[in-house]
């Protein structure tokens, strides 16, 4: 195993059937699309193509995230590494809009709430009624959650319920020398560049990551990134596609 | 979590790609053939309708087991379950003959050779040479084992190191309540089986477990099966496809 500095590999899913089309998934746990899909091979080669090869696993209970991971790691030679999962690393939950169309949902309550809801740090969709039929109050995944479960999300609360397993989970693996891969979502891995690079609250909502490239962070011992924002495996494709996701909705 | 009858369900990998081209596999990390992957889907299918949903999944290091289960366990809903992984639940190493033909070995050796090194308890195959191109000893899955990495192995071997991590990875699952399930190989499961049902080293020879085919124990507070030999899901496909494997090189 190697000293620091540390290297931590960061994927988000590749599209989603519901990405696909444009609704909002939250904790919806959607499959992968055609094209998600390829997009997880594609990272796997550019893992493997650069030698970059994870030592461990990190997911979350989300199956588009798993698949992703699966997907990756077998074409990079890696799927044989530990895994851990974790809902700490799940997507943001999106509440009463998880289901519904942006386009539509931008129509129905305008430009200002839409960008309320998606971007603003602190201030969460409406929650989620535990009859929905999107709701995880029944999902076996979630029962020791209990109460705790959410049912809506702001991305300061995905902040506050992920850092526990930043520094319980992930960290350890870090300071033992291994490249630690996380596989999670648009709005989990905003919560973890948030923490790496200490972006302000504002400054965050303007910060896209695109799907199924590999984003490398090296960390000195103090955890501080060697680069500010990391290293994409493929910046010119992730620099087109992160445009492409801060047009959703349009 | 439920107290005993504890479960534990075995699942043999599907139908590798050097399956379907009758070669003596062993540590060579093939992939499923398309029928494996529809067994796996079968496999699957067959837990989710009984209701058999495991809550934590051990591996081998081999992609055949990995993909296997990854598939099963996506069909049955249980993607987001926690996963462990060893080298004692790896395939038989099957020494010099891995790469080889089944049926010209059986032409070249004889039947009785044949099947000494196919079925007998106790005696390996010729040991693989370090520079073969199908060894393992560069293979950085296998890095900590060192000198220690079999070269070639008997169901005897097998047994020997498989029995380790059954007593520290699967028994702590199986006790804390768990539904276990254990995606692995022919002959690693043989090892288990015959611990669990008391088989001896001649009346295991004739044992054959079937590929994709989910085998279910439930066991006392002593880890003694209920019903020896345990249940299939499918027990008339299970008599049929083991039949089959039974046949195998001919």
């Amino acid at each position: 195993m190697s000293a620091e500095p540390y290297t931590l590999v960061l994927l988000r899913h590749g599209e989603s059937e519901w990405n696909a089309r444009n609704l909002f998934t939250g904790w919806v746990d959607v499959a992968l699309s055609e094209k998600g899909e390829a997009e997880a091979r594609r990272g796997g080669e550019l893992l493997r193509d650069r030698g970059l090869l994870p030592d461990v696993l990190h997911t979350s209970l989300l199956r588009r995230a798993i698949t992703t991971a699966n997907i990756a790691l077998d074409v990079a030679d890696r799927h044989w590494i530990n895994v851990r999962r974790s809902w700490r690393l799940n997507e943001r939950h999106y509440g009463a809009l998880q289901g519904k169309d942006k386009k539509q949902t931008l129509e129905e309550f305008g430009e200002e709430q839409f960008m309320l809801w998606r971007r603003s740090y602190d201030v969460p969709p409406p929650p989620l009624d535990d009859d929905s039929e999107y709701s995880q109050s029944r999902d076996p995944r979630y029962a020791d959650l209990g109460a705790a479960a959410p049912r809506a999300e702001c991305l300061a609360d995905v902040l506050e319920r992920f850092l526990p397993y930043w520094h319980n989970g992930i960290v350890p693996d870090l300071v033992d020398g291994k490249t630690v891969l996380v596989a999670a979502h648009g709005n989990s891995l905003r919560a973890l560049v948030k923490h790496l690079d200490g972006i302000d609250d504002e400054t965050i909502a303007g910060l896209n990551i695109p799907t199924g490239m590999p984003l490398v962070y090296r960390l000195d011992a103090e955890l501080t990134p060697l680069t500010p924002g990391g290293e994409y495996l493929d910046p010119d494709a992730a620099a087109e596609a992160a445009a492409a996701v801060a047009n959703q909705g349009r």
